[in-house]
């Protein structure tokens, strides 16, 4: 999917949610584990309530590869069940030497090998440009690059300042933008503060931001909005636990529903109050 | 397998080698494609050929998840048929927020839900201690911790001055060290120099050193003997395609054997000038 073709999605559906679809076998309402495939069950309920109110599904891999082989199975099925005007991504932080993740993107993105094809990819950008450039080579496919995430531990390393007076995130967007343009590369940015968000973009004014941490995680969706919102919205906000463990209960997918469209329905507002 | 249990296996085998099994199915002897499971197939000969002469195999995950869920399960069975006395790294390069590492943990530890039970698995550090810690929950598991890396993009980010005065891959073993003692973290450590060597064993003297890069990547197995090596030998020298893609033939097992040989022979000797 092209730049052109989310900004699309994201004005045709007045929204820029994405759907994290952190399946997870024991937290999955008990009535589908007679299935076949609990996993591929629930994630296809999801998928039917939600479709028309985000722009992405986002499985995180390591709900699928926790479940060995089989996992891998629920995972290329649901990818071929999300329709394919919604971006997909593999949030797999893969990042490894060049010939390796040449095999990573070859994992991800072609179908031919692993039988699976998404949209982006996230990676990890400790290894550097010959980490990342593998995912590059592959047309119309995206790398979406750790930069700050939301979790207690990025302050660890992302936030440390440098001698040259920059903080290591920020250093990733400066050096990273570089390796892609935003048609390619979007960044995982999990601040929700408006200081921040300023600061983010003065580096990347054109890139997306797939923004985790609105919801369960605690940030401000309209924070995230006013701040980090462009001329082509810019932002892909995630919503896991929020939208799929809603319910526990058979009525799960209606619940899902429900928060997703209480998130879809703020978009829309700020859609139309912040995008430059 | 414990620290002890490991060094036991390098004083008995007179070797510290790690035979990276990066099988590709794109590089293997013709020969084998016929059979039902060629990686599997391959995986087998090289270790019938290799397992009295290296203490630890190191599948890297890219080649196997590159071919789907059939990779998987070659994986699966490859680590099955590593001998108990070695010790098995999972080069996966994971790292996620907290919930989700303990997803990756399960994955590669805990065979009820995966079918595995690797020894240990590399993790990147980038998202901080949250990332990492869910896998040293697992009793006799290990955490090989990305710190300097071999690879040209290595420098972009690992070797940046911090303003306090040191350089991020130092900083990352000098926090990293207080979440896991020697007993259960190890380091990726892609240095051959004498001076950067003495530097890491100066913050981590204890901590067994995982140095890729020795063989097709170039590096020197003296120096990093001579500089790297502590009272429990702290080192486990990976080569991979030095090794296993030694032949294209039908000899490829014993070719393999052949080098390995070599390595084993030098690093009996170092074992006996270096050991202190």
């Amino acid at each position: 999917m092209t730049k052109t073709e989310l900004f699309n999605q994201i004005k045709t559906k007045k929204s820029y949610l994405c759907v994290g679809l952190d399946t997870d076998i024991k937290k999955i309402p008990k009535h589908l584990l007679s299935s076949e495939d609990p996993v591929f069950e629930f994630n296809k309920a999801i998928i039917d309530a939600t479709s028309d109110l985000c722009v992405s599904y986002k499985p995180n891999i390591a709900f699928y590869e926790a479940m060995g082989p089989k996992g891998w199975q629920s995972l290329a099925k649901t990818l071929e069940y999300i329709p394919k005007d919604c971006f997909s991504i593999a949030d797999a932080k893969r990042g490894d030497i060049g010939n390796t993740s040449s095999l990573y993107a070859r994992a991800f993105f072609d179908k031919s090998a692993s039988g699976m094809s998404f949209d982006s990819i996230t990676v990890a950008p400790y290894m550097g440009k010959d980490s990342v450039s593998p995912f590059l080579e592959f047309e119309n496919k995206w790398v979406i690059l750790l930069a700050l995430t939301s979790n207690e531990g990025g302050k660890d390393f992302q936030n440390l300042e440098l001698a040259e007076g920059t903080e290591v995130y920020k250093k990733v967007l400066e050096v990273s933008k570089n390796w892609g343009d935003s048609e390619r590369l979007m960044y995982v940015v999990g601040a929700t503060r408006a200081e921040k968000l300023r600061e983010i973009r003065a580096i990347v004014p054109d890139s997306f931001l797939l923004v985790p941490g609105v919801g369960a995680q605690g940030g401000s969706l309209f924070e995230v909005s006013k701040y980090g919102m462009n001329a082509t919205c810019g932002l892909l906000v995630n919503s896991s636990r929020g939208i799929i463990y809603a319910s526990s209960g058979e009525d799960f997918a209606e619940k899902a529903r429900e928060e997703a469209q209480k998130i879809q329905t703020e978009m829309a507002e700020y859609l139309d109050q912040f995008l430059k």
